[in-house]
């Protein structure tokens, strides 16, 4: 852990105890949303419609908590007026929450394909769902573990791994463009699987962003829109 | 303009200064996103490849404008402590942010297919991208305008638009499929325009998002993942 971080050495046990609490609440949420991806996955590829319900029915929770989150962010900043490294600390957590709701909707949203597509006996395409699913649930974890242990090396492995992502959902994307052209028949199904992939693709780059996020709060640097090499550069150095 | 917002009435004018050239900031930066997405679509429909690569030369000013904008935001939030609707101006601006860039990074996409699919002839799926291209430039539109004025019923208006947009966009990609499917020689063409409706949706997304910001900095409640009726009982009351 990176030793400016001065979480501990407050004068209000109150605030110490704040700061911790929104942590823990971030995790919490963070765990609850990398079970729902990895569950619209698994849900998909097992053609186990019960559990993509499952998944549709926790999209509430997610929401409620990016709210109650939010919330306690709003609180803390006008109750303790937070500087430095605590500030950034509740602003790297408001950044944070969009990124968690929005990968809870990419998992519903695919969750809702696993229904429509159940009955389907036509496989193509989930070795591709599965293999980009593992990838991006991977950075996701990630990307949670480094806000865990401030752990700025993962962070930045995490944002270079959304550029593996990219390429492996380009080629995906081609060869089932190619199969469709093959068999129209296809399309239709095919077509959800893109949508699937797509949403997959988004996941990884809300990753990416959370880690992103957790590089300004540890190092007060803004790493977006630059390049991986200049990231690396600005951070590692 | 609601009258709860005291933002002239700060003892220290400087402050005042702050928040106004941050309300104009984002504004500006509302603009030139609202550029990029008509340049977009406009380059897309009119064939116009030099167009394009305008918006796609503009992208880093609106990334950089996103970076400086919330560097202002937490110099704000460190500096002066604001409270109340300060604060909550200061929150709504910096949660507006990232939907601004992120419409100016789909305009983006959209601005690469234009320049890939200049050379064909056919134009089908043309009239629905420049339809719903126009429903969801206006949302932006009105979204800038609702923070410009603290115009609570316009922003609730928008809200309610993005129903309109995912229901005509629906519609749009049923009516591309059935065509991909009758000639599957034009599935790599209709794929683009599809991704290209499927960004437009996006940009749907993001303006109500905005909207949503706007509606929790005048009112101070969040409206977000409820239904339209009853954010309209919770705002409109």
């Amino acid at each position: 852990m990176e030793k400016n971080l001065n979480l501990n050495q407050h004068i209000s046990q109150k605030f110490n105890e704040d700061l911790e609490r929104l942590r823990t609440d971030v995790l919490n949420m963070g765990g609850l949303v990398q079970n729902q991806l990895s569950d619209a996955i698994h849900s998909l590829v097992e053609k186990d419609s019960v559990l993509a319900e499952s998944v549709l029915k926790n999209e509430d929770t997610v929401d409620h908590k990016e709210i109650a989150i939010d919330d306690i962010c709003a609180k803390i900043l006008a109750r303790r007026q937070p500087t430095a490294s605590d500030l950034r600390l509740v602003l790297a957590v408001s950044k944070m929450l969009p990124d968690l709701e929005r990968i809870g909707d990419e998992s519903a949203k695919i969750a809702k394909f696993a229904i429509e597509l159940r009955e389907h006996s036509d496989m193509k395409g989930y070795i591709e769902v599965r293999h980009i699913g593992f990838l991006v649930h991977r950075m996701l974890q990630r990307a949670l573990d480094a806000f865990a242990r401030f752990d700025v090396e993962l962070a930045v492995k995490v944002v270079g791994e959304d550029k593996e992502v990219d390429t492996e959902y380009t080629t995906a994307v081609r060869e089932l463009m190619t199969y469709m052209m093959e068999d129209s028949r296809s399309i239709t199904r095919v077509m959800k699987v893109l949508w699937v992939l797509r949403s997959l693709e988004r996941v990884g780059d809300h990753a990416r962003n959370i880690a992103e996020h957790l590089l300004f709060l540890v190092k007060g640097k803004d790493v977006r829109h630059i390049s991986y090499q200049e990231m690396k550069e600005k951070i590692l150095d």
